[in-house]
């Protein structure tokens, strides 16, 4: 796991943004957003960017999405009751394969970073990515 | 995020097992333990590594431990009602950080395997870790 | 919403036991068992009440259940790591709804009691319980 | 457990208004907003009508305020991902506790009510409300 690269940080690299009000729950015993917190904030923005590529609409039988890997750099700490800002976009799209790359930001502070790998899979094997949806992920690409 | 090693998946390379019950609210709309349920279940488990390792005792004024990067790979889908087993152990221990190494189980399979890095801060700056704490994470180390 | 009766308390008054572990997001601020916390505790016995009473096999096409209200009385502070054992029963069985009623335990302590009404429906509508199922629900019972 | 009277569905009733976003998370299996998740959504609105009510301000030593019970109404059935408003006011303050009560709407429908006892101790017994913060919790009264 290697700290992220400068880019990373900077929130025009992303196409798609969408804020988040944090909540109480997301406190833990230290008084900061928890760790895993920011991956159920990350996983919100990660389901709105694919409802944007319409993920789920015109699907194959038996096609499925699922989260194969997910990494979280934690940059700096999150506060409560400040809503948080979550930038996102897609990185490589592979055959049955693709990475959203995403950063959380508390008001200017880049607060964390996000890489999740999503696969296409049916009937317990890879399953290539349809073509209407690899136009949609990849006009969704970060702007490195 | 590459493929864990073969290694990772065998349970008898991890000093620290512990089981924990699955829940209602752990499934998403798939009826599959959610990715982010996972991360739960592994921070749960890391405390209570780091509670064997009595990480919070003897500390100094102003010492703190966060986690600066978790990386999760998802191998297989988890059910409900059936408890997981988390085996975990410390990769390696350096200055002022130390990996947390882990791996859950559903029955005989392995799902999904957790890096974790924690550091150790005191001042807004990198603090080494503590001659005991040290000696307890190394005694806690992965077999592989 | 008054206190709950002494019966209550009694675990030997409820004809189903499930043992849950704690976990370290079940903590808030304050380093007790957060009330959020006991709500999807009590959640997650209520639904293995219901596959015990086989509430899902056998539906009417279009048949729901669904929680109509919740009251949770919170009688002591609840701790991790240690597990919490969540006595269950039914109480009323009514044409179209049923009433489950729960106890946890912590150790000896009874930490909190829940009163849960459950609805059937069916196109919006109020749907009589089916047979079989009720007479499941009758069977579980509280015993006062 | 009665039926909210017709009053509680009414937003002008409430002094506080709180707007926040539903989450992924927030779903369970069949896809609407989960019973639990209308829990942490009330709590996280009543954490921020006992900000405004600077509840944590002035505290005596060894004071504590806590959760006593909390009943939810469950009156329809809430989606993501639209945001939901919470209406909060107190009701009655006694001399050691008092109530919250909430509403929760998404687009015009009340889609839940909440009515939580809140309780004021100090060395395990009750402990009197001090007097600014009955003052302040008294200019927070719902208007029915």
């Amino acid at each position: 796991m290697a700290k992220p690269e400068g880019w990373r940080l900077n929130p025009t690299a992303y196409p798609v943004s969408i804020r988040c009000d944090t909540r109480f729950q997301d406190l833990d015993v230290n008084r900061h957003l928890n760790n895993v917190a920011f991956a159920a904030l990350f996983e919100n923005a990660r389901v709105q960017l694919h409802t944007e590529a319409k993920m789920l609409e015109g699907r194959a039988s038996g096609e499925r999405t699922m989260v194969a890997a997910v990494e979280i750099n934690y940059l700096g700490e999150g506060s409560f009751p400040d809503p948080v800002t979550i930038m996102s976009g897609t990185g490589e799209v592979r055959n049955s394969s693709w990475t959203v790359l995403q950063a959380m930001f508390q008001g200017e502070r880049c607060i964390a970073t996000c890489d999740t790998v999503v696969v296409c899979r049916a009937n317990n094997a890879a399953l290539p990515i349809r073509e209407d949806l690899r136009a949609a992920l990849e006009a969704l690409r970060v702007n490195r």
